[in-house]
């Protein structure tokens, strides 16, 4: 078995925010995947140990924003890198409180959505939650960046709580 | 709620496959995903009306081959605008018996992986297959073919049968 061919599987990258009381929070995730079509049906899948998955797990809600090519890697690093449980991650971005109480983070997003989540599926190491989609909103035309394009063009690495991490990858967790 | 902010996430497009005792098939897929790296966990969602569903529901397993971006749109309408209840979609392309008896479609792949299914997640229209990956592969380094590429650049169409169909969408169905 070569893990380099999971690395071939397409994602693109995404700021995840979710609430618990008045405390938000946000993190980086490539796997966004709407899942069915009627009604429109999302799934995210979360590290268990990720303070987001915390504020999902209490709310029973998430946003996700979309991020365009242009996303300076500052901006990935502040919400990937980091833990809320350390830093407020709202601080010095733009957000909206959506429809589902969720934040969504609108810098360098070109759409959003918000999800209900209905069923939380137990996978290991991360939990895949899943919901309806309540609202989805389109923000630029700007080209979404695909998760190679984050390795490849921007020099992007992996933190060891992405499903996608693989422990001796090059460059490795920053 | 704009449908078109769903069109902004990121996917590939594979060729899943799957077996039903000495019966073969594939189908075209976008959500194929990687959701736990420990072990590794790949998902995908499939419609219930699929023969491909029927087959990976019989045997638990299915392989995903990730398309290159020079795949031919004729290649895909074969996998993804027919049925295996009504075509041998095993003909007169090139395919391998995986470790887990799924065929494995060659043609155009830069990648395989082979999935033995552990959870099936009712989605209403689809059924999302979760399982552990026992077997992944490397074939060339060609670049992924996203799900964006395939629509803009090849200008092909979604059928009905998708997690991301929608009715309006403009080209439509084929």
């Amino acid at each position: 078995m070569n893990p380099k061919a999971l690395q071939k599987l397409v994602y693109g990258m995404y700021i995840v925010g979710a609430r618990k009381g008045e405390k938000l929070n946000g993190q980086v995730a490539n796997t966004v995947f709407q899942i069915a079509s009627e009604p429109p049906t999302v799934a995210v899948s979360i590290n268990k140990g990720n303070l987001t998955h915390e504020y999902i797990k209490a709310s029973r809600a998430f946003s996700a924003a979309v991020l365009c090519t242009a996303t300076p890697l500052q901006y990935i690093g502040a919400f990937g890198f980091k833990s809320g449980r350390d830093v407020d991650k709202t601080k010095d971005v733009n957000y909206k409180i959506g429809q589902t109480g969720a934040p969504v983070f609108l810098d360098h997003a070109n759409a959003y959505l918000e999800v209900e989540v209905g069923q939380d599926i137990d996978a290991g190491t991360h939990t895949v939650f899943i919901g309806r989609v309540v609202a989805a909103e389109v923000l630029t035309e700007d080209p979404c960046m695909t998760y190679d394009y984050y390795h490849q063009v921007k020099r992007g690495t992996t933190p060891r709580t992405a499903p996608g991490y693989i422990a001796n990858e090059k460059g490795g967790e920053k």
